[in-house]
Protein backbone atom coordinates (compact mmCIF):
# COMPACT_ATOMS: atom_id res chain seq x y z
CA UNK A 1 0.00 0.00 0.00
CA UNK A 2 1.15 3.11 -1.15
CA UNK A 3 0.60 5.86 1.35
CA UNK A 4 2.59 8.95 -0.06
CA UNK A 5 0.80 10.24 -2.95
CA UNK A 6 1.91 9.79 -6.57
CA UNK A 7 2.38 13.62 -7.24
CA UNK A 8 4.50 13.69 -4.53
CA UNK A 9 6.24 10.86 -5.05
CA UNK A 10 7.10 11.80 -8.58
CA UNK A 11 8.17 15.29 -7.59
CA UNK A 12 10.59 13.63 -4.31
CA UNK A 13 11.85 11.59 -7.18
CA UNK A 14 12.68 14.78 -9.40
CA UNK A 15 14.91 16.30 -6.65
CA UNK A 16 16.47 13.27 -6.26
CA UNK A 17 18.16 13.23 -9.33
CA UNK A 18 19.53 16.65 -8.75
CA UNK A 19 23.44 16.97 -7.31
CA UNK A 20 23.22 16.64 -3.35
CA UNK A 21 20.13 15.82 -2.55
CA UNK A 22 18.91 12.46 -1.28
CA UNK A 23 15.59 11.12 -0.27
CA UNK A 24 15.70 13.05 2.50
CA UNK A 25 15.76 16.37 1.63
CA UNK A 26 13.90 15.50 -1.67
CA UNK A 27 11.31 14.93 0.67
CA UNK A 28 11.44 17.43 2.74
CA UNK A 29 11.71 20.03 -0.71
CA UNK A 30 8.75 18.20 -1.86
CA UNK A 31 6.97 18.71 1.17
CA UNK A 32 7.98 22.44 2.07
CA UNK A 33 6.38 23.10 -1.58
CA UNK A 34 3.08 21.72 -0.99
CA UNK A 35 2.41 23.30 2.29
CA UNK A 36 3.18 26.65 0.33
CA UNK A 37 0.65 28.30 -1.48
CA UNK A 38 0.12 26.73 -4.94
CA UNK A 39 1.00 29.78 -6.80
CA UNK A 40 5.12 29.53 -5.64
CA UNK A 41 4.98 26.16 -7.36
CA UNK A 42 3.46 26.98 -10.49
CA UNK A 43 6.17 30.05 -10.76
CA UNK A 44 9.10 27.39 -10.34
CA UNK A 45 7.48 25.00 -12.75
CA UNK A 46 6.91 27.96 -15.47
CA UNK A 47 10.64 29.24 -14.86
CA UNK A 48 11.80 25.23 -15.26
CA UNK A 49 9.56 25.30 -18.15
CA UNK A 50 11.11 27.96 -20.17
CA UNK A 51 14.96 27.92 -19.03
CA UNK A 52 16.22 26.00 -21.86
CA UNK A 53 14.13 27.41 -24.38
CA UNK A 54 15.68 30.85 -23.57
CA UNK A 55 19.09 29.95 -23.35
CA UNK A 56 21.21 29.45 -25.78
CA UNK A 57 25.30 29.21 -25.79
CA UNK A 58 26.96 32.04 -26.53
CA UNK A 59 29.07 31.10 -30.43
CA UNK A 60 32.32 32.95 -28.82
CA UNK A 61 32.98 31.89 -25.67
CA UNK A 62 30.23 29.48 -25.17
CA UNK A 63 28.89 30.98 -22.21
CA UNK A 64 25.02 29.97 -21.14
CA UNK A 65 23.39 33.25 -22.77
CA UNK A 66 19.76 34.87 -23.72
CA UNK A 67 21.75 36.89 -26.75
CA UNK A 68 24.21 35.58 -29.09
CA UNK A 69 27.34 37.27 -28.76
CA UNK A 70 26.72 37.22 -25.09
CA UNK A 71 27.00 40.52 -22.99
CA UNK A 72 30.22 39.72 -22.01
CA UNK A 73 31.98 39.09 -25.78
CA UNK A 74 29.46 41.88 -26.63
CA UNK A 75 31.33 44.25 -24.40
CA UNK A 76 33.29 47.11 -25.57
CA UNK A 77 35.15 47.82 -22.82
CA UNK A 78 36.63 44.38 -22.41
CA UNK A 79 40.02 43.35 -23.40
CA UNK A 80 39.40 40.88 -26.08
CA UNK A 81 43.26 40.36 -26.49
CA UNK A 82 42.79 38.40 -22.75
CA UNK A 83 40.98 35.11 -22.57
CA UNK A 84 40.44 33.54 -19.42
CA UNK A 85 39.02 29.55 -19.92
CA UNK A 86 37.49 27.97 -17.75
CA UNK A 87 35.51 24.31 -16.96
CA UNK A 88 31.96 25.55 -17.23
CA UNK A 89 28.97 28.36 -16.31
CA UNK A 90 29.74 28.62 -12.49
CA UNK A 91 33.49 29.25 -12.80
CA UNK A 92 32.81 32.12 -14.94
CA UNK A 93 29.88 33.36 -11.98
CA UNK A 94 32.97 32.87 -9.28
CA UNK A 95 35.59 34.99 -11.84
CA UNK A 96 33.01 37.63 -12.58
CA UNK A 97 32.32 38.36 -9.30
CA UNK A 98 36.12 39.17 -8.51
CA UNK A 99 35.75 42.10 -10.54
CA UNK A 100 39.57 41.58 -11.13
CA UNK A 101 38.77 40.19 -14.99
CA UNK A 102 38.48 42.71 -17.88
CA UNK A 103 39.21 39.89 -20.96
CA UNK A 104 36.67 37.39 -22.40
CA UNK A 105 36.16 34.16 -21.31
CA UNK A 106 35.93 30.75 -23.34
CA UNK A 107 33.82 28.07 -21.62
CA UNK A 108 35.45 24.33 -22.09
CA UNK A 109 32.18 22.65 -20.95
CA UNK A 110 33.88 19.86 -19.12
CA UNK A 111 37.18 18.52 -18.67
CA UNK A 112 39.67 15.87 -20.00
CA UNK A 113 38.55 12.93 -18.20
CA UNK A 114 39.98 9.93 -20.72
CA UNK A 115 38.38 7.25 -17.64
CA UNK A 116 34.88 8.70 -18.94
CA UNK A 117 35.39 8.85 -22.59
CA UNK A 118 36.41 12.51 -22.68
CA UNK A 119 38.80 13.88 -24.72
CA UNK A 120 39.95 17.13 -26.39
CA UNK A 121 37.26 16.58 -29.22
CA UNK A 122 34.66 16.71 -26.44
CA UNK A 123 35.32 19.77 -24.78
CA UNK A 124 35.27 23.15 -26.82
CA UNK A 125 38.88 22.57 -27.13
CA UNK A 126 39.06 23.03 -30.83
CA UNK A 127 36.90 26.15 -30.79
CA UNK A 128 39.46 28.04 -28.36
CA UNK A 129 42.25 27.47 -30.79
CA UNK A 130 40.12 28.67 -33.76
CA UNK A 131 39.33 31.60 -31.73
CA UNK A 132 43.44 32.12 -31.09
CA UNK A 133 43.86 31.67 -34.58
CA UNK A 134 41.21 34.22 -35.61
CA UNK A 135 41.27 36.67 -33.20
CA UNK A 136 44.03 38.76 -32.24
CA UNK A 137 44.82 37.07 -28.64
CA UNK A 138 47.93 38.16 -26.51
CA UNK A 139 47.61 35.88 -23.52
CA UNK A 140 45.36 32.51 -22.05
CA UNK A 141 44.88 32.52 -18.53
CA UNK A 142 44.05 29.12 -17.66
CA UNK A 143 41.67 28.74 -14.98
CA UNK A 144 40.63 25.25 -14.48
CA UNK A 145 40.36 24.13 -10.85
CA UNK A 146 43.28 22.40 -8.97
CA UNK A 147 41.89 19.20 -8.96
CA UNK A 148 43.05 15.79 -11.00
CA UNK A 149 40.93 16.54 -14.23
CA UNK A 150 41.45 20.11 -13.84
CA UNK A 151 44.92 19.75 -13.81
CA UNK A 152 45.68 17.35 -16.39
CA UNK A 153 43.67 19.53 -18.83
CA UNK A 154 45.24 22.70 -18.09
CA UNK A 155 48.75 20.43 -18.72
CA UNK A 156 47.42 19.72 -22.20
CA UNK A 157 45.94 23.00 -23.05
CA UNK A 158 49.85 24.41 -21.77
CA UNK A 159 51.18 22.07 -24.44
CA UNK A 160 49.30 22.73 -27.18
CA UNK A 161 49.13 26.46 -27.07
CA UNK A 162 53.66 26.23 -26.33
CA UNK A 163 54.83 28.97 -28.56
CA UNK A 164 51.03 30.19 -29.95
CA UNK A 165 50.09 32.32 -26.71
CA UNK A 166 51.41 33.71 -23.69
CA UNK A 167 49.88 30.78 -21.41
CA UNK A 168 49.22 32.12 -17.65
CA UNK A 169 47.79 30.08 -14.48
CA UNK A 170 45.55 30.92 -11.47
CA UNK A 171 48.05 31.04 -8.68
CA UNK A 172 47.62 28.62 -5.56
CA UNK A 173 48.53 29.04 -2.23
CA UNK A 174 46.87 29.33 0.88
CA UNK A 175 43.46 31.22 1.25
CA UNK A 176 43.47 34.75 2.53
CA UNK A 177 42.19 34.66 5.88
CA UNK A 178 43.47 31.79 6.37
CA UNK A 179 45.59 30.48 10.11
CA UNK A 180 48.64 28.67 8.98
CA UNK A 181 48.27 25.86 10.85
CA UNK A 182 44.68 24.64 9.41
CA UNK A 183 46.01 25.40 5.82
CA UNK A 184 46.39 21.92 4.34
CA UNK A 185 49.93 20.69 3.83
CA UNK A 186 49.31 20.76 -0.10
CA UNK A 187 48.27 24.02 -0.39
CA UNK A 188 50.87 25.31 2.18
CA UNK A 189 53.37 23.17 0.43
CA UNK A 190 52.68 24.73 -2.88
CA UNK A 191 52.60 28.56 -1.09
CA UNK A 192 56.10 28.11 0.37
CA UNK A 193 58.02 26.68 -3.44
CA UNK A 194 55.36 29.63 -5.43
CA UNK A 195 56.38 32.34 -2.45
CA UNK A 196 57.23 35.66 -3.82
CA UNK A 197 59.92 37.88 -2.95
CA UNK A 198 59.02 41.57 -1.97
CA UNK A 199 60.79 44.13 -2.98
CA UNK B 1 26.13 44.61 -16.51
CA UNK B 2 23.97 41.67 -15.67
CA UNK B 3 26.13 38.71 -16.71
CA UNK B 4 23.39 35.81 -15.75
CA UNK B 5 21.12 35.39 -18.30
CA UNK B 6 17.50 36.05 -16.97
CA UNK B 7 16.28 33.14 -16.87
CA UNK B 8 18.54 31.38 -15.03
CA UNK B 9 18.47 34.09 -11.94
CA UNK B 10 15.11 33.82 -11.56
CA UNK B 11 15.60 29.81 -11.23
CA UNK B 12 18.34 30.42 -8.94
CA UNK B 13 16.25 32.52 -6.65
CA UNK B 14 13.15 30.28 -6.68
CA UNK B 15 15.48 27.40 -5.63
CA UNK B 16 16.59 30.10 -2.73
CA UNK B 17 13.00 29.92 -0.99
CA UNK B 18 13.32 26.28 -0.69
CA UNK B 19 14.70 25.14 3.41
CA UNK B 20 17.90 24.78 3.52
CA UNK B 21 18.97 26.15 -0.02
CA UNK B 22 21.47 29.06 -0.18
CA UNK B 23 22.62 30.60 -3.52
CA UNK B 24 25.52 28.50 -3.73
CA UNK B 25 23.27 25.26 -3.79
CA UNK B 26 20.54 27.42 -6.11
CA UNK B 27 23.15 27.98 -8.73
CA UNK B 28 24.46 24.48 -8.48
CA UNK B 29 20.97 22.83 -9.20
CA UNK B 30 20.42 25.73 -11.79
CA UNK B 31 23.61 24.94 -13.40
CA UNK B 32 22.96 21.10 -13.51
CA UNK B 33 19.45 21.33 -14.88
CA UNK B 34 20.73 23.46 -17.88
CA UNK B 35 23.29 21.22 -18.62
CA UNK B 36 20.71 17.94 -18.59
CA UNK B 37 18.74 17.37 -21.40
CA UNK B 38 15.56 19.88 -21.74
CA UNK B 39 13.23 17.26 -21.21
CA UNK B 40 13.81 16.60 -17.53
CA UNK B 41 13.30 19.89 -16.84
CA UNK B 42 9.63 19.89 -18.57
CA UNK B 43 9.53 16.87 -16.44
CA UNK B 44 9.83 18.37 -13.13
CA UNK B 45 8.12 21.32 -14.21
CA UNK B 46 5.10 19.69 -14.37
CA UNK B 47 5.08 17.16 -11.80
CA UNK B 48 5.69 20.69 -9.64
CA UNK B 49 2.46 22.59 -11.90
CA UNK B 50 0.10 19.13 -10.85
CA UNK B 51 0.82 18.84 -7.57
CA UNK B 52 -1.12 20.90 -5.46
CA UNK B 53 -4.21 20.47 -7.63
CA UNK B 54 -3.88 16.52 -7.35
CA UNK B 55 -2.98 16.10 -4.02
CA UNK B 56 -6.11 17.52 -1.10
CA UNK B 57 -6.19 17.08 2.79
CA UNK B 58 -8.11 13.78 4.00
CA UNK B 59 -11.20 15.43 5.96
CA UNK B 60 -10.41 12.99 8.46
CA UNK B 61 -7.11 12.63 9.67
CA UNK B 62 -5.57 15.75 7.49
CA UNK B 63 -2.85 13.73 5.75
CA UNK B 64 -1.81 15.06 2.15
CA UNK B 65 -3.78 12.59 -0.25
CA UNK B 66 -4.89 12.13 -3.68
CA UNK B 67 -8.30 10.41 -1.94
CA UNK B 68 -10.65 11.46 0.79
CA UNK B 69 -10.57 9.63 2.71
CA UNK B 70 -6.77 8.45 2.73
CA UNK B 71 -5.31 5.55 2.33
CA UNK B 72 -4.78 4.88 5.41
CA UNK B 73 -8.00 6.21 7.19
CA UNK B 74 -10.08 3.97 4.54
CA UNK B 75 -7.92 0.62 5.53
CA UNK B 76 -10.03 -1.59 7.42
CA UNK B 77 -7.00 -3.75 8.84
CA UNK B 78 -6.11 -0.28 10.41
CA UNK B 79 -7.05 0.03 14.20
CA UNK B 80 -9.88 3.29 14.46
CA UNK B 81 -9.32 2.88 17.95
CA UNK B 82 -5.70 3.93 18.13
CA UNK B 83 -4.58 7.59 16.91
CA UNK B 84 -0.94 8.96 16.56
CA UNK B 85 -0.88 12.59 16.64
CA UNK B 86 2.11 14.41 14.42
CA UNK B 87 3.29 17.72 13.36
CA UNK B 88 3.12 17.27 10.03
CA UNK B 89 3.06 14.73 6.50
CA UNK B 90 6.50 13.95 7.13
CA UNK B 91 6.42 12.75 10.37
CA UNK B 92 3.89 10.38 9.51
CA UNK B 93 5.96 9.22 6.71
CA UNK B 94 8.63 8.66 8.95
CA UNK B 95 6.64 6.82 11.54
CA UNK B 96 4.45 4.88 8.71
CA UNK B 97 7.89 3.53 7.74
CA UNK B 98 8.87 1.54 10.47
CA UNK B 99 5.87 -1.08 10.29
CA UNK B 100 5.23 -0.42 13.58
CA UNK B 101 2.08 1.62 14.10
CA UNK B 102 -1.14 0.02 12.96
CA UNK B 103 -3.54 2.36 13.91
CA UNK B 104 -4.52 5.84 12.27
CA UNK B 105 -3.10 8.99 12.09
CA UNK B 106 -4.16 12.85 13.24
CA UNK B 107 -2.26 15.65 11.34
CA UNK B 108 -1.47 18.99 13.32
CA UNK B 109 -0.26 20.77 10.60
CA UNK B 110 2.13 22.76 12.87
CA UNK B 111 2.87 23.18 16.44
CA UNK B 112 1.96 25.29 19.56
CA UNK B 113 4.26 28.53 19.31
CA UNK B 114 2.92 31.42 21.05
CA UNK B 115 5.72 33.50 19.83
CA UNK B 116 4.63 33.35 16.37
CA UNK B 117 1.09 33.72 16.63
CA UNK B 118 0.34 30.04 16.15
CA UNK B 119 -2.24 28.59 19.13
CA UNK B 120 -4.25 25.84 19.17
CA UNK B 121 -7.51 27.41 17.03
CA UNK B 122 -4.11 27.66 14.27
CA UNK B 123 -3.50 23.85 14.20
CA UNK B 124 -5.69 20.70 13.69
CA UNK B 125 -6.23 20.66 17.81
CA UNK B 126 -10.33 20.72 17.26
CA UNK B 127 -10.45 18.60 14.80
CA UNK B 128 -8.77 16.26 16.98
CA UNK B 129 -11.30 16.81 19.85
CA UNK B 130 -14.43 15.93 17.36
CA UNK B 131 -12.83 12.91 16.05
CA UNK B 132 -12.08 11.59 19.52
CA UNK B 133 -15.83 12.17 20.36
CA UNK B 134 -17.09 11.22 17.38
CA UNK B 135 -15.40 7.75 16.94
CA UNK B 136 -14.98 5.30 19.67
CA UNK B 137 -11.21 6.01 19.80
CA UNK B 138 -9.30 4.09 22.99
CA UNK B 139 -5.92 5.37 22.90
CA UNK B 140 -3.81 8.91 21.76
CA UNK B 141 -0.12 8.38 21.01
CA UNK B 142 1.48 11.91 21.00
CA UNK B 143 3.97 11.77 18.46
CA UNK B 144 5.49 15.39 18.17
CA UNK B 145 8.97 16.18 17.96
CA UNK B 146 11.51 16.27 21.47
CA UNK B 147 11.30 19.63 20.83
CA UNK B 148 10.61 22.75 22.80
CA UNK B 149 7.48 23.61 20.26
CA UNK B 150 6.83 19.90 20.24
CA UNK B 151 7.04 19.20 23.51
CA UNK B 152 4.65 22.37 24.59
CA UNK B 153 2.22 20.49 22.02
CA UNK B 154 2.40 17.63 23.76
CA UNK B 155 2.10 19.33 27.59
CA UNK B 156 -0.88 21.25 25.94
CA UNK B 157 -2.97 18.29 24.23
CA UNK B 158 -1.97 16.00 27.27
CA UNK B 159 -3.51 18.41 29.66
CA UNK B 160 -6.62 18.92 27.47
CA UNK B 161 -7.22 15.08 27.07
CA UNK B 162 -7.11 14.28 30.75
CA UNK B 163 -9.78 12.07 31.83
CA UNK B 164 -11.16 11.98 28.12
CA UNK B 165 -9.44 9.47 26.45
CA UNK B 166 -5.76 7.22 27.63
CA UNK B 167 -2.73 9.12 26.26
CA UNK B 168 0.74 7.92 25.08
CA UNK B 169 3.87 9.30 23.84
CA UNK B 170 6.88 8.80 22.28
CA UNK B 171 9.52 6.88 24.34
CA UNK B 172 12.65 9.14 24.41
CA UNK B 173 16.50 7.51 25.15
CA UNK B 174 19.84 7.35 23.22
CA UNK B 175 19.06 6.23 19.86
CA UNK B 176 19.76 2.38 19.07
CA UNK B 177 23.23 1.44 17.74
CA UNK B 178 24.32 4.70 19.72
CA UNK B 179 27.92 4.12 21.67
CA UNK B 180 27.17 5.81 24.95
CA UNK B 181 30.31 8.10 24.87
CA UNK B 182 29.42 9.91 22.55
CA UNK B 183 25.27 10.36 23.54
CA UNK B 184 24.40 13.77 23.87
CA UNK B 185 23.89 14.34 27.77
CA UNK B 186 20.12 15.17 27.79
CA UNK B 187 19.59 11.96 26.39
CA UNK B 188 21.24 10.38 27.99
CA UNK B 189 19.92 11.76 31.33
CA UNK B 190 16.40 10.71 30.11
CA UNK B 191 17.61 6.90 29.02
CA UNK B 192 18.52 6.69 32.81
CA UNK B 193 15.50 8.44 34.24
CA UNK B 194 12.90 6.01 31.95
CA UNK B 195 15.14 3.12 32.49
CA UNK B 196 13.44 -0.28 31.87
CA UNK B 197 13.20 -3.31 34.68
CA UNK B 198 14.37 -6.47 33.28
CA UNK B 199 11.76 -9.19 34.38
Amino acid sequence: MEIVPAALTRLINDFCRLPGIGKKTATRLALHIMRRPEVEAKELASDLAELHSSIRLCSNCFAFSEDDPCVICNDPKRDKHFICVVEGPGDLMAIEKTGVFKGLYHILHGVLSPMDGIGPAEIKVDALIQRIKQGNVTEILIGTSSTVPGEATASYLIERLKGVVTVSRLACGIPLGMDIKYADEHSLAHSIESRKNQK
